[in-house]
């Protein structure tokens, strides 16, 4: 299964996609995931290592057996799709991954943006615990438009304010093109992510300034500040509160799921994934324009890189997922060990 | 109509709302636009002005009037709505402004709005010179959901880039609630608006770092240099510029209207309204949630005044508003003089 690339103890092994695949699959199942969900959380956490998204991969799968192990989300949850109107789907995640949801309710989701021009998919009472833009790209690949907004639990303060009330509630978009792959985007509304504040206060680095405020509200450069009973503050100022607070009436009010700051978790110690909605928008460019739109976006590709901008958002993405293709997924050795023991394998 | 508030040369009228319309209808139709796209654009431009939208009140009355008789614009345009889909409305708004071409389209939308729970109207050929925010306001006083994108003409430069390529790019979101007037936000991906820059360049003021780039692309706080062959900065840095590229997308390449970038009015001098696109959607919250949609947004409003946000999104316009409906519109007496003029009254 691993290939190391030299006989030093410390060397980088790597893992070809499908086997880190597996590997999750028997962990989630291990853990208590029905087969299905297994599989799809497989695959999600098992892309965001392929494609760098650190913070999604691998980092991830003790949080995900800390929460499946709390009893806070249910691993065998079946969603319930429900066709409310001719282009809006609701998905009732009973309490299960969101991942899960999101597939259940795709088939419908696409006969109805095929018939409508536009469609909609809004999920509840789900935990979304990986990268947005897995859930988005899918469906550029397949010629469509996509948007979807998520919220999270309470650690970004809005303007002016003190205490939490936002997620890092991210905006993920994706669009296809004609000359390449997808561009896709997935930024939080936060100055910074949750992990990248932990990993400051490991290293015992200060952050950029307008990261974050403390427990008083504020501001300050210090990530153990922030840490502790302090807050994150939103990328850009007012204009990053107003899209966090857009995020929360999108994913939470309009879908029935539960805003950030209602997330509670305190009977579960050990969960870890927020229980809140989402909300996921698709779009048929076909019906739109004159103009061929794949074409289209090619043009403002090629302007783009004209202007001077080296790299697409999401071109790293798919550098490394090439790269993965070619070498296998680049892992250490002591961590490979480690999920190989929990997914109950042999180990040497 | 106009009421002095003291006998000094220098004194603040007031001029009531629909006289305001009034007379700006009657400078419009006297500067060559038919009557219904008159009365739209003056109720447009006269509500700016009352709500402190001052950037794109009466600000704007001559680059109206200069665009107009540039022939780069044509004010008696007749926009034609296409029914291309069950949740999809397109609009050619035929080179007329994206006003009239959006009222046009609009009973067609609501319709569809209904039937699917949500659907988009996609405009093109379409030039908006005003604020976006009066474009989604209504659709959440009749209890939906909205979201608009308008791109305009290139002044933004790309992250690492030293040409322009995107307009100022605003989004716009309206969302309903229980206990008051709805949330509204209107906000340019560009750190600044145009008009801030022209007027801290005529008050000899420097910006903020991280506003622009000079012509070589180099950052710069002077307005002068960004307004000579320079360009304006996304607001928060590479996020700020995701959402500037997909305005572009979504405003332009699916609505089958120009990119910022393509916009050439070098062979009319005098005109000032970009010829681009811009997309609307509209959702409908009650197929959403389980629960009431605009009590979940109070709910949500109420915890960002407990963490100590002060104002919402839209509130300092609702409170201008609500100033100018019991004393009226505060006008400069030369101002209204000229405008009077300028609509053809007879002059004291």
């Amino acid at each position: 299964m691993t290939s190391p690339s030299n006989s030093s103890r410390e060397a980088i092994a790597h893992i070809a996609f499908d086997d880190l695949v597996a590997l999750l699959e028997a962990i989630f199942v291990k853990a208590g995931t029905a087969p299905g969900v297994a599989a799809i959380l497989a695959r999600n956490c098992a892309s965001a290592e392929r494609d760098g998204s650190k913070s999604h991969g691998l980092f991830r799968v003790p949080g995900y057996l800390s929460t499946l192990a709390s009893g806070w989300v249910d691993g065998k949850a079946e969603p319930v799709v429900e066709d409310v109107a001719a282009a809006f789907v609701r998905v009732d995640a009973r309490n299960g991954f969101a991942q899960p949801a999101l597939a259940a309710g795709t088939p419908l989701l696409l006969e109805k943006v095929k018939a409508c021009g536009i469609a909609l998919l809004a999920v509840r009472q789900s935990h979304h615990f990986g990268a947005l833009w897995p859930d988005v790209e899918p469906f550029a690949r397949q010629g469509f438009v996509a948007l979807s907004f998520v919220n999270s639990f309470a650690c970004v303060v809005p303007i002016g304010g003190s205490k939490p009330v936002y997620g890092t509630n991210p905006i993920a978009f994706a669009a296809p093109r004609a000359g390449g792959d997808p561009i896709v985007f997935d930024q939080a509304a936060s100055a910074l992510a949750n992990g990248d504040v932990r990993i400051a206060a490991r290293e015992g680095r200060s952050l950029p300034p307008g990261s974050g405020v403390d427990r008083t509200g504020a501001p300050t450069t210090d990530p153990k500040a922030i840490l502790d009973g302090g807050a994150l503050l939103p990328f850009g100022g007012y204009k990053g509160a107003a899209l966090a607070m857009m995020v929360e009436i999108l994913a939470a009010a309009l879908t029935g799921g539960q805003f950030s700051f209602e997330v509670d978790w305190s009977a579960h110690p050990g969960a870890e994934t927020p229980k809140t909605g989402q909300l996921l928008i698709v779009i048929d460019p076909d019906a739109g324009a004159g103009r061929s739109f794949v074409d289209r976006v090619e043009t403002l590709v090629g302007r783009i890189a004209d202007a001077g901008q080296e790299r697409l958002p999401g071109d790293r993405r798919y550098a490394l997922r090439r790269r993965a293709a070619e070498i296998g997924i680049p892992i250490a050795p002591a961590l490979l060990k480690e999920l190989s023991a929990l997914a109950g394998a042999p180990t040497d």
